[in-house]
């Protein structure tokens, strides 16, 4: 029996914090057919109050330090004003979304990051077990678009601050038995590019063979390299397929698709 | 066919201040049995934050004045780290919880308050047709624990701040064709007082003709005059009865009952 498609679409930082073209993104959304979940990441607009507190954000390799007072704010930010504002929104839209973060539903639950070389605080890592497949195909199946936002629990009261194209991959891959799925990263570029400095120089398929090469000249490497790593672990763990695009291009083919072969 | 039974508990700000007596409450909640939905107010903490931020909390009748920037502390405080630490907590306890503001699952859309003698800004309004029962009723039969804020949007992307006892008794009269429906509402007296300076002297039941007298004599007056109103508005439109008592004694009979007759 073929399994029904549905797409999970990821946004950042970088339209988290345009509220234009958020709502030009949101409205692209509402206008693609299909089941669909959307997970959004954070943007800067913590840091911002952070600092406004007299408090200094903290970032090592690129992730949160999250202490107790960070956590609080990024659960706000992240859980409160974005998700609810975004879901807000798709309902103007039409799109009976529904807000989550890993608590509710007990969708998401993670563990504390082990403390080795770094102390990132209240950072939680996913599991195999992570993602309640059950419940989130429960709500697409009663017709709700589900938001997720990149705060988790561990089960035992604390919340955790995680990184949300992490939780995209793990939601994708949770829900490949029950979907033919498609992880779609919407970011500021237009795709892959051969040429960072040209953006119309989109790579419009990668596989498993072409990656090895890319990687092995070079043209993929620095942010993108992680990105690319954990897509092609997704593809090897029953997601159909990884498109990599511009957030205001989701409907035209402009894109990166990744695939196995 | 006898309407299974649901109860309400609504929490407001006092105990929402206080997370030693909120974890005691959530943990008293956790052992009841039974179908409940919850439904918190806000607390100090957005006033503060808004102090820390050199802004000016202001409040007319009780009620706070919402501005745009007020707007997004609320939300990042009721919709975010009160609502998610909240369900955290339930989860901890083995209370499947899932946290709500009024947009996701367009569960509660209202009206932003008309301007009259105070702008109260973005302030919301509900209507009769405001609260989404069918959807909470599938919430509620799927085994989950909705947990309400008091943050609810008007079906154009606007969101707006609301008063959770208005929430409390407007989800409790929408409920009532489904459910026998008791609003439970938790503070930091025993019940209503025959004398506010005596704790003891809890009036243990009300109903429509002690209530007059009541009034008449001067006994419920102030702030315990318009709870009463809408509780009694409540039971003329459906819902069960109303417990008026202190939030830690949830389980104990030490409480103010209002019924009808």
């Amino acid at each position: 029996m073929n399994k029904p498609a549905l797409t999970i679409y990821k946004i950042g930082g970088g339209i988290i914090d345009d509220t234009a073209e958020l709502i030009k993104f949101l409205e692209l959304l509402a206008q693609t057919t299909g089941l669909k979940i959307l997970v959004h990441g954070g943007g800067k607009g913590a840091s911002t109050m952070m600092r406004e507190l007299g408090l200094t954000p903290q970032l090592i390799n690129g992730r949160r330090v999250t202490d107790a007072a960070t956590l609080d704010i990024v659960t706000m930010f992240y859980a409160g004003k974005t998700n609810k504002q975004v879901v807000a929104e798709l309902q103007r839209l039409g799109v009976n979304a529904l807000g989550l973060s890993g608590a509710d539903g007990n969708v998401i639950q993670g563990i504390k990051r082990p403390v080795k070389d770094v102390d990132y605080g209240f950072v939680g890592d996913l599991t195999p077990a992570s993602v309640n497949a059950t419940f989130i195909q429960q709500l697409v199946t009663a017709n709700l678009t589900p938001v997720l936002c990149p705060i988790i629990h561990d089960g035992h009261g604390q919340l955790l601050n995680t990184n949300a194209d992490t939780i995209a991959s793990a939601v994708a891959v949770a829900l490949a038995d029950f979907y033919e799925v498609t992880l779609h990263y919407c970011f500021e570029k237009n795709g892959v590019l051969r040429d960072v400095n040209d953006d119309n120089s989109v790579i419009q398929e990668i596989n498993s063979s072409s990656y090895a090469e890319l990687k092995q000249q070079g043209i993929i490497a620095d942010g993108m390299l992680p990105k690319l790593e954990n897509a092609f672990a997704a593809l090897h763990q029953g997601v159909s397929r990884v498109i990599i695009g511009h957030a205001l291009h989701i409907q035209r083919s402009l894109h990166t698709v990744l695939c196995l072969n």
